[in-house]
């Protein structure tokens, strides 16, 4: 019966098989079938951005870990060169310094040669690039490679550079997801589109911070609050996808790895959870935020300066010029000689590793402790069950050492970056100042956050909140952030906020500030005259009007695309011939592109920065009466914001 | 000679009183004094808005703490009455119901007789003004009495009625923040703006949350959420900033009132820190968060359509528009004998208040192990060491009583949503279902954080994560969330997102989808067309043309200032009278104001739609070459959105 019936649907709706009839239960075997295929419809449907997400954090999560893996078996090796090279002090100095000077030169030699993109951390130009600025080839695939191995020759030369891999893996994640993009567009068939695009860069540049950190939260807001400042709630839940899936299968592999038992936090600490703390203390902890506010003004400060020093000083600058790695390998053996653990290096704790030091920053043992009760000598290797013996000396207490470590390491982090090689910044001043200091230089408040991640404790919650906050304070009102700094020092474009936002300056508007020189094209224009304007200007665009006396604006026409079309029918505008106009060469195919938004001489002036930094605009025309009366672009706005900010004074 | 250098530098630049010689080290003091005034000035440059964020945290905290301390002792007294009153069953069931109608229907008589707008949560009608819709009165002060003692009514019946105070206290803070603001520009003289007022907004918003946990983080964080769906890293500082301060003032008082030692996490756990959980529990938390989507999907439709059935079931309805504080008695009446402990109640563990609730949700005594351990005799009132025993009874199992809790409370919950009173619906649903369920109903991945931030630890990062976001993932494709559904129901405007973002999405254009059909006026319009055109039509305001002839957009007119214009001079266009044009009543003072921004035909709807949410605008007028050839409004960008989304059958 049960048979007959679905012959019967059969034979009324979709024709039954009949290899379909042998089978039994043929009804329930076709309901099964359909359900599976809307699931698989309804999976696709809403997947693929989800999809692609999922692939890059996975991918990233594999490079992480690889690279981690590899970097930690070159500073082995390292080190048991140095125990096994002999007592000679020459031959233990030279052990010391000649692997991360060859490393280094390397890492930038190599890197530079393929691609002068690769070095830095990429994180200014990242956030040129997401506002709106096409850095041609930047994140280009050829990067990835040359990125890729000069981090890991970076990383090997260990606690000696003393740099890290955040910013870089941002740039290589981004770069990846820009890879994917294209791929996926080929595939797929369809054109690429600017705003999609820009989407999955910023979820990429999400889930470089995360795998680096196996910490979704702060990566997350991290990445957010460095790159942009504007973002959608939209974007926000793709990054927290991507992440998670980044830094879970970062973690797994580290599980698969037999590294940990399982996945938990990558550093432990115990504070006591019921009576974290007293209240007074936070005091100290906000006192503790405003001085690290101020210590990261001085840094910044140096640092920006001392870049400007490298790139305009004649010796340095000709040697930056010409050879970049001889430049690394001095620099890189100013360092080592530094750190070199018989001399110098005795009193900074330099044989430990990156991961070892943020091991011991989180570690909570009580430091004056430690001072009083024990006064072992000094090991020949660092002790991996008491890392906290290698900030011990004998003669110096451990708050000594603390305090020569950061006296010398804010100028030796100086000179780090100025080597051109691909490099992170943010690691090495998160170990050198902890969360305060860190947030108080690249201006963010997740870095508070990063703290708990990593820790896998959150009761200090409130007290570190309030110092970054104090350490925020200070620190963005004397100096632009880290990555700013940097992008005015390279002099890549950028579009200042509006500080203060004191109510006066809601009450500028477009008018006051727009550039009313401006040179248009009529439609009605004979040729020569536009090869006269052609000729005697340089914009990429110029605005097309209706007709010379309308000036009724309805177009822009690009300078390539009208050259190419004039030189297409020179005779047209050859003297003593039949004069044409520009409207013939448009009517002959030469292309007009349309103004999607225009501005009033009325818009106020939050609105135009409103719309410059969320649409990703470069510039705009504004229009009175449907006629083109200026235009608006980065240079006038930062012109305006300067004026509001700080506002001249009245004569 | 230090004296008279001071003389001197006083003689040729500011003039040295004679008092000032007197006293020692004149020139030190004056420099003091300088460096004070100086210090001054910066403070309040930089301060302004801070001062205002740093009261309003500071008031919401107060206002926070004064409402628990009340209700605390409400509860109490409650309690004390219930146990006193003797052991006659009807007396026991009287004081265990009567106290909470009582309380209910006042709190909604009460509120409603002041202002129909202190009902329900408000965030859906906060959603509302952000997004740019101006509700007349909804953020007036007078509704902040109503809702302040409504609400203390509310959260005194206890856990009878289950109801939260988030959503209210987020209303509190925004009403501070809107008065605060209207006082400060009136002091200050300033006009006010409707954008400075937004940010000021935002920022409440997150004060209010943060006040009721003292959790800044995840306040910032849900606010932004629910709130918006574009917000800029200006904000996001505001609101920490402003959070902090409140979370801050809030255990502070706690402190002072000796409640506990210290500043702490609010509730307390004790995972182990080192291996928190196995490999593959992590596949458990993720099918928990998908049990929890499909969980939160059920009840967000039936608690949407309960909603609708109880506005249109004729009984109901007119018993809310008539009597809403007999509507309240009696949903009081059946949720207080459902949860009368010798009855039902003694199943549902409900002599524990919310807060107990939270206590025993985070606690992690493993449920198996006291239900095999031990079986002591139900004990007469609540032990406050072993709240756990509330939920064992000796013939079910805990498991019995958590499960017959939760199907239970599940339309409990739903009835009581329909209360007309204040009430905040998210503690409800956090302690039913905890992160990853609250985070699919409220559509919101912050509520991880959250849990994080309240018990302190935050080792289940990943796992929780994983789980809120999958729970998202399927409450996201199914429903729209809480807040939502809400908006939807009580048919306030809102813009719907663009979903999926399909790149075959980028390709739609404003011409595809504005409304062409628009009523314009032009300048040399004879007065008796004006008027003809106006009493055909009831728009808000006009687009105004240069001329009827070339159609230039040059401004709009509001209708309203139209008619006083046209009655200010009623002989002009009586017949057998000179012919007045439109330009001449413009001419005589009636107001024009100029368009700030234009849309084109090629603009793309994304574009459209990140304009429309980021500058929280109600309709955009499209231009073509001048010309006012259509107007995008919410209607037009929602109907597009769902064409997108959901693509018409082809024919």
């Amino acid at each position: 019966m049960e048979e007959l019936v679905g012959l019967r649907e059969g034979s009324s709706g979709n024709p039954v098989t009949l290899q379909e009839l042998w089978g039994p239960c043929p009804r329930i075997r076709r309901r099964i079938r359909g359900g599976l295929e809307w699931l698989k419809q309804k999976l696709f449907r809403v997947g693929e951005d989800w999809y692609f997400l999922a692939t890059l954090g996975v991918l990233m999560a594999l490079i992480s870990y690889t690279m981690s893996f590899t970097v930690g078996r070159v500073v082995r090796a390292h080190k048991w060169l140095y125990r096994e090279i002999g007592d000679s002090h020459l031959l233990r100095y030279l052990s010391w310094t000649v692997y991360p000077m060859a490393l280094v030169s390397f890492s930038s030699g190599f890197s530079q040669s393929i691609t002068p993109f690769s070095g830095g951390s990429g994180i200014p130009e990242l956030k040129t690039i997401l506002s709106g600025v096409v850095l041609e080839d930047y994140l280009d695939i050829k990067n990835f490679g040359a990125k890729v191995v000069g981090l890991t020759c970076t990383l090997a030369s260990g606690s000696t550079i003393f740099l890290g891999k955040v910013g870089p893996f941002v740039h290589l994640s981004v770069m990846i997801a820009a890879y994917l993009g294209r791929v996926r567009t080929k595939t797929i068939g369809e054109s690429e589109n600017k705003s999609k695009q820009n989407e999955m860069l910023v979820a990429a540049a999400a889930v470089g911070v995360a795998t680096v950190f196996a910490a979704p939260f702060s990566g997350v807001l991290f990445s957010i609050e460095v790159m942009s400042s504007h973002f959608s709630v939209w974007d926000y839940w793709r990054g927290f996808f991507a992440a998670t899936c980044g830094a879970f299968m970062f973690r797994l592999l580290a599980v698969f790895n037999s590294e940990q038992e399982t996945i938990t936090s990558l550093f432990k600490t115990s504070f006591r959870v019921d009576v974290p703390f007293d209240l007074p203390e936070i005091f100290f902890f906000v006192a503790l935020g405003a001085i690290c506010g101020v210590l990261s003004c001085a840094y910044l400060f140096c640092q920006r300066n001392f870049l400007i020093f490298v790139k305009t000083n004649p010796l340095t600058s000709k040697l930056l010029a010409t050879s970049k790695p001889l430049y690394s390998a001095l620099a890189a053996l100013v360092l080592a000689s530094i750190t070199y653990p018989p001399g110098v290096g005795r009193f900074m704790a330099s044989r430990l590793s990156m991961k070892q030091h943020l091991d011991t920053l989180f570690d909570n043992n009580s430091w004056a402790l430690i001072t009083r009760n024990s006064s072992p000598p000094w090991p020949a290797e660092p002790d991996p069950q008491n890392l906290w013996f290698e900030w011990y000396h004998p003669r110096f207490t451990i708050f000594g050492t603390l305090a020569f470590f950061l006296v010398m390491k804010f100028w030796m982090l100086i000179l780090a970056t100025t080597i051109p090689m691909p490099a992170g910044y943010f690691m090495p001043i998160f170990i050198f100042g902890a969360a305060a200091f860190s947030g108080a230089v690249t201006h963010t408040v997740s870095t508070a956050l990063l703290a708990f991640e990593l820790t896998g404790q959150i009761v200090h919650a409130l007290p570190v909140l309030m110092a970054v906050l104090a350490a925020n304070a200070i620190a963005q009102s004397c100096q632009p952030s880290f990555y700013d700094g940097t992008i005015i020092v390279k002099k890549l474009p950028y579009l200042p906020w509006i500080r203060g936002r004191k109510i006066s300056s809601h009450r500028v508007i477009v008018e006051h500030f727009m550039n009313c020189s401006i040179t248009t094209l009529a439609k009605d224009m004979p040729l020569e005259e536009v090869v006269k304007v052609i000729t005697s200007t340089d914009k990429a665009e110029y605005p097309l009007e209706e007709s010379t006396e309308s000036q009724i604006l309805v177009g822009t026409v690009r300078r390539a695309h009208l050259l190419q079309a004039l030189q297409a029918e020179p005779p047209s505008w050859a003297p003593g011939h039949q004069v044409h106009y520009l409207q013939d060469i448009l009517a002959g195919g030469c292309p007009m592109e349309p103004v999607t938004l225009q501005l009033s001489p009325e818009t106020s002036l939050h609105e135009a920065h409103n719309l410059f930094e969320l649409l990703n605009l470069q510039s705009l025309f504004v229009t009175a009466r449907g006629r083109a009366v200026g235009t608006v672009s980065w240079v006038e706005l930062k012109k305006a914001i300067s004026n509001v900010t700080n506002p001249p004074a009245p004569k």
